[in-house]
């Protein structure tokens, strides 16, 4: 998963550059990068890490009017391109399914590249076109799969969402400046950025110098809206606004279907932090149980550097600790975002029992998640999905849970507001 | 302030006290350091930073049966101690007022330091007795402030706790083990220890080599409970049990206290994470008004290293955001533990009005505070507390809140169910 | 500058590749890089920082039967390929003077570059052939400039020198391996290689797995020893054979050369170290002068990382320290390899004479210099040469020495044993 | 071994303690540190590492009139002492004999210790005078043992050489400051300082603020000369000048020396560097065999760092090379300045005669060395003297030379000429 950032200004745009590339930190964790221009030459950064202590000592003379950044969590981006284009930087957040057949007509043609990444793929595609433009939309055609893209020129800031507008791109705007991201949670009171809107499937937007922005849309029939509906259940931060629509309502909206279908006795309903706080906060809302923190939040554990395997390990094992005064004695409702392998619910399930919990049931805002998600790059030592080879009833054992609870399929179209052609669900199916 | 952790083991206790001084890292991120021993050396190792990275890569070499840790925000500690009475390392959680006085006694029988430190002073007063109990017992007679101990040597390790028992230490105990902590919390599933009971004021353990634990206690006449009041409404770790007393326990009682006695019309309760959840939850338990998330958790914020100015504040700028779908159209009592200048709470409070609270309501778990611990060692610059030339009426248009309600004084004893002359309550008073 | 090494083994190379690469330090230090393969993939390492504290700690994973390394002065190398001539990996010691022609070529042709540098540029025209070897072929013939290659594939290793033999390029065999290196010196009692013969230019090498070489030549009638003469003089490590005549040998006749026309009367001869010492030796073998240590050889300044800018001004400043036990009262003979500004010569005759020297004779084992090489990318801030304005008599009067003689530009060859047209002397010319 | 430095200035010194603690970096390499003051308040930082690196980016606010500085091979230093004498940091290049007598009876007055590192105990037995002067004058009495210091208050700073005069202690001048130094190649170009004369065994001097010397001797009847000899062997920078007579000169003498006795039939001398360097220098100016080159001068493998084990491996492997060009088919006379273990020498042989040396006649600047120094720290893991069970014929079979010879003992003094009873020669005896 990536996080994209592009932003143009009559000014020098590093700072707000920096803060918006920060706020989509939780978009990716392993890489980080920004490009800047101010006309006169392109320059690029790019480190392995968080952006916050990557770039604190590494921003001068990156300065410039106009930019991009990336958090990726597999590949160093942004990364750089000469062609008979011109030069160019480019982030990328995205998968190319089809990126085999695309990269080999490529190298058929004499193309040749640095990296088997998508992202060098992209730019390799953009090339073939007439100009950055005309690139972008042939490219936008060919490609399957999710693909976001900032891109920048001696020229300005280009971005562009895929046609079926997979993975959230917003668009921002500032006194002087505009701006794109990955998610709305970069416009805020740092970067002093406010939402306009989205962009739309298979739309190409160009951040020009003078702050202003330009607009390109695809003529293309394939042009539909089939948005993650996972960004809305988990990937997104909460203060995020996608298609217009707030990732904490949604969450909220998702917990309350779980309340309004349980009939379950409970003491209190709690969340596994972070990822189930607000799924947790709608079952609250709507049960009018007690909310209560069952497992203390850590504030000490995560990482800002590339971590040994030893270090990784300790931190798994070490990470949540129950809320003994929350959890004795107690009936509790526990929420979280969805279960992969069971494992880690499990593990918490006997965390919070060992505490004095008299009951645990298990509710999850999202329906049983049956496959790793077709759009996103494969992780390389893959987990296996319970739900995929066990009913609820067996998880619910494995677990070790009093009770276990899905969302029904039927009702994430309904919490998002979006009707379920327009939606991705495929991790469901 | 410091945390400090002991143990002693029939195996090699290392991962132990890596495990246990890692769960006291909120009480010290400044430096860390772990020393050990056999039985024949003393091994020490000092680190600038947070234990996980610090040590993550530099246990090997530290193995030993026994062995003590601190977490530090000021000093570097454990010391090294070479002395008539032997070889010892030392930790310290404290702060002494009369140090002046009793550094000037030693120099002048011909002691010398290699730092202005509390720790090499309480080192060099235990030096002056027949043993180290019995230099400990007399060190724990002359000292005015908070001080408890680990101190290690050849042959096992000593903790104490000072008269008044200011700040917390407590036994546990696992199998063929046994150790001394700051806070229970540091018996946990990793340590594989149980909390057995408080060291007493006054009192000075030793846990020997076998995993026994030997006591002696001071005879003085000054024994009396005077534990810090703070501990429980912000130092310690929610999970920690104080005096027997759970400290979330007290802070649910603390925000219950403040609901009983309010009542303001408002639609949710949100808090200032991470110091005033608890207090918050409890003013939600008690008011059965909905509890929300109103400012987001902050995952990719925390420093796990000594970070430069800039970062520092970018840190404080960035640090927290309000979630909008939380907070828009809502009357929104807000719950934190303490106000020090109000230039903090008063940002926070437009945060919230800025993302669309209707009203913000402030309900403070604590008294006024109207000066810094007078039983801590002085920050290097101090902020002002408002408090102490304001009156709750000037605080509260200050900060621009809708209302501000302070603890009473008398119900801080009554939500910690301690007598208040057992309690330090300075701060307040 | 770079020295590019690659070997070839029917066992794991990576030890050797190491100690190959590092045994090239001196053709390169801002930039290492390390490449191998076992036939299933290519994996490729590059560090900012010189081989022996970059790789110390990263070279396990890297492990295969074959590989290339490469230091480098301007840029990050190996850099990796991927085209329709499959995956490949490729280090080059040399500048193109027709790179921007060649680049627009390709540029225009769809070709695409992640970088300006030539190698990646290289990379490119090689892809434009029917398969490596071809793509090497119609390379060496289309491109202007030094150009020596190591390139690896999943099959083996190539190597490849252009058709004026500019640099040096050597091959090696040991047991059951051969391998290549920009010079000799890398063959040596940690590779256990021997030095086999020097790559003649045009000439297309390929080590296969087995450990065996394979040779292509270039029909082409270009082809035409021009070695560049100042790798005699200069930048070879003094322990290396370059077609077969040795270095050092070189510049001891260089040094006798200048004997054997001098009738000063001096004392004692010294050299700069480190530069000038086979030079100065060469003239004490002939002249039987006493040779002595007049500068202080540096043992703590040497870099092994990227020092910021105050360190390096401080390095320049204290480097060098006459040794008055030699220098005070004598007549000095002083060598050196070349003058460029003459600002540094100034300031070392002033050392000694500062230090007691009587008279300070400098003599020159090169030809006044007059431009930088022309086939050499151009330094960031290229210093003036003092010979392109200057008479010899007035160099001597600015650098302040008691007389200064250069080398007679016919006794270079001479010294080589090589026929003029053979050799490049551009800078002299 | 440690080398020390001192200097107080009517301005800032913190450029030239920072310069002069580099020039003694020979001395020390494990560790270096710092410490100044203005009068108001005592500075000081210490590194693990080298002066160059480790203060590159650490002397900000470390500015001060008067200061301290001290590189080390074993342990951190200056060290800080607060004692009824006040706070002072102290450096010290000595090794106490009777340490463990002279703590103990501290330890027994009730003093104590963070370390225990002589350089403590010496702090400690300075804090029992009536004031510094006093306390180092008794200090000075009781010690045996090497013992020179630079200790630094709000005054200034003092300097202090042991009653035998063991190592090197110097003073020196420059405009408006004064200075004490290890060796006096720290006063040097860099430093703007000139050196006066030796500090006198016993003598305590102290550079006032004012840039003054002020001096007191002891009237003590054990003041006599016992330089080590091996000051002018090995360890001092050649550029230094100890007891006025410069180490070149002693080293030229020494290699004399072994000329004028030798008959032995060669064509070349030549030097194992650096140690090695200026002996074979003398042999070659009394015997005029041609000097060369026949190891190559190691430029790229110097540490700069603390090396992990693997590294230091890897560097003793490929330390040396041949210079094959003056090895191959000559007789060589090799010099250097002592025999430890035999096994260095041994593979130096080896490594010749594989480049083809015809013989290998090795010349030893000092007598047989029979132990490790008893006036110096042992070290973790000392190397057996093959001298010490073995005959020179038989260490000459065993290092696989042609032959072998020693300087006689009765030469060591007469080539530094001072009489043998004020030399320490007890390494050979």
């Amino acid at each position: 998963m990536e996080g994209i950032f592009g932003i143009s200004s009559s000014q020098d745009c590093l700072e707000n550059l920096f803060d918006g590339t920060f706020c989509l930190q939780h978009r990716g964790q392993e890489y980080c990068g920004l490009s800047t221009s101010d006309g006169k030459i392109v320059k690029i950064r790019t480190h392995r890490g968080l952006v916050g202590p990557s770039f604190t000592d590494d921003l001068p003379g990156l300065e410039g009017c106009w930019g991009i950044g990336v958090t990726s969590s597999q590949d160093r981006q942004p990364v750089s391109r000469h062609s008979k284009r011109g030069e160019f930087t480019i982030g990328m957040n995205g998968y190319l399914l089809n990126s085999s057949k695309l990269r080999t007509r490529l190298l058929k043609k004499g193309y040749s590249f640095a990296t088997l990444e998508d992202v060098e793929l992209v730019a390799g595609l953009i090339d073939q076109g007439r100009n950055i433009t005309e690139g972008i939309k042939e490219t936008l055609t060919r490609i399957q799969g999710p693909c976001n893209l900032v891109l920048l020129t001696k020229e300005g800031v280009y971005a562009a969402r895929d046609v079926f507008g997979f993975r959230p791109l917003v668009l921002g705007r500032g006194e002087g400046k505009c701006a794109v991201a990955s998610e709305s949670c970069a416009f805020d009171i740092n970067t002093k950025l406010e939402r306009i809107r989205d962009v739309e499937p298979g739309e190409i937007v160009f951040l020009s110098r003078e702050g202003a922005l330009e607009t390109t849309k695809l003529g293309n029939s394939k042009r539909k809206y089939c948005n993650c509906s996972f960004e809305w259940v988990y990937f997104a931060r909460p203060d995020s606004i996608i298609e217009g629509i707030p990732v904490a309502k949604v969450r909220h909206n998702l917990g309350r279907f779980l309340a309004q279908n349980d009939n379950v006795e409970a003491d209190v309903v709690g969340a596994v932090p972070f990822s189930g706080i607000l799924h947790a906060e709608g079952y609250h809302l709507e049960s009018h149980l007690p909310s209560v923190e069952v497992f203390l939040l850590p504030q000490y554990l995560k990482r800002t550097y590339i971590m040994p395997l030893r270090a990784r390990k300790k931190e798994k094992e070490i990470k949540l600790r129950p809320l003994k005064e929350n959890v004795a004695g107690k009936r509790i409702v526990l929420g979280d975002d969805s279960i992969r392998s069971g494992i880690t619910m499990r593990g918490l399930v006997a965390l919070l029992k060992g505490a004095g919990a008299k009951e645990v049931h298990v509710r999850i805002a999202s329906p049983p998640s049956i496959r790793y998600c077709p759009h996103e790059r494969p992780a390389e030592e893959e987990e296996e999905f319970i739900a995929s080879k066990m009913s609820v009833e067996e998880i619910s054992r494995f677990i070790e849970a009093d009770s276990l609870v899905f969302q029904k399929l039927e009702d994430v179209p309904r919490a998002i507001g979006l009707p379920p052609e327009n939606l991705c669900l495929d991790c469901f199916l």
